[in-house]
């Protein structure tokens, strides 16, 4: 039987030289392979009292709000700065190069509320540590952070210390 | 009980003067909302032989990954110019003001398969057209384009004639 990785397409050198890209939309081309991807999220948070997941444009959206219906619970997207109609707080974050500034809608989490974050990839967690420190700014409980892929080498795990973090498929390198 | 048009927050003027826009993040920040356009797809898509969802980034991969995920079809996404990996293909059409450019995976459809486009919205016509057109060009069928929304009075369905169309919520305007 096939496992997760396997749907997994590497492409060495994207999107610059000496970076594999890990590639997801190879997965979701696949009916058994989305279905296990989702499926391995869902078990991730199966026995979790939470309200809401939380989840980042734009991969974010497609592992996230599938979780959120089959456990009939709310989803709250994560924007880039501009991007949601009504009233925000905004994080910015620094990247490699520069920096990024993202959205949440005010009224999105309640406080008091118990947040679930699901996102495809966890690399450096920055983006990741900006999404939790949005949802606690709203009042908001981050109870676990979900990912379908973590890349180790980039210490992703150190930075988000004091979350509870789970990955479906573990990259050892960068 | 609640309609599916009663989560909808429109806020006018956003983002310009005399623009209604139909904010769809309300929907999903309730649990009941969530289910109930999804649900909606699902119903629209019940009797249907396919093999494919696809969606366009960012808001068609909200609610098509869920109606793959709950009905076992695959996904494949359509995104913006330079964002996906793997060979492409793009088509380029005319927005308001100047050009889109958007692209799906060559091997994402193969031919003679049968593919459901899901967005959150109807406007123009004009991306689901180009979406379309990448469909057919990969050899694939488009045998239905289901939407959350619809904006009448920009008859995206005259454009669209001869797709089977249909929306869960209709507006009479713009």
């Amino acid at each position: 039987m096939k496992k997760l990785e396997d749907y997994v397409v590497s492409i060495p050198d994207f999107p610059e030289p000496g970076i594999i890209f890990r590639d997801v939309t190879s997965i979701l081309q696949d009916a058994d392979g989305l279905a296990m991807a989702i499926d391995s999220i869902r078990e991730m948070v199966k026995n979790l009292d939470y309200d809401v997941v939380v989840g980042p444009e734009s991969r974010g959206f497609i592992f996230g709000v599938p979780v959120a219906y089959a456990e009939h619970k709310s989803f709250v997207p994560i924007r880039k700065k501009g991007k949601l109609p009504r009233e925000t707080i905004t994080a910015k974050y620094d990247l490699e190069y520069g920096t990024a500034e993202i959205e949440i809608h005010k009224d999105g989490i309640k406080p008091g509320q118990k947040v679930v974050v699901v996102d495809d990839l966890i690399a450096t967690g920055g983006t990741t540590e900006a999404i939790a420190g949005l949802i606690e700014q709203l009042g908001g409980k981050v109870v676990k952070l979900c990912f379908v892929m973590e890349l180790a080498g980039l210490k992703g795990r150190e930075r988000l210390a004091g979350y509870d973090v789970e990955s479906a498929i573990i990259y050892e390198g960068k």
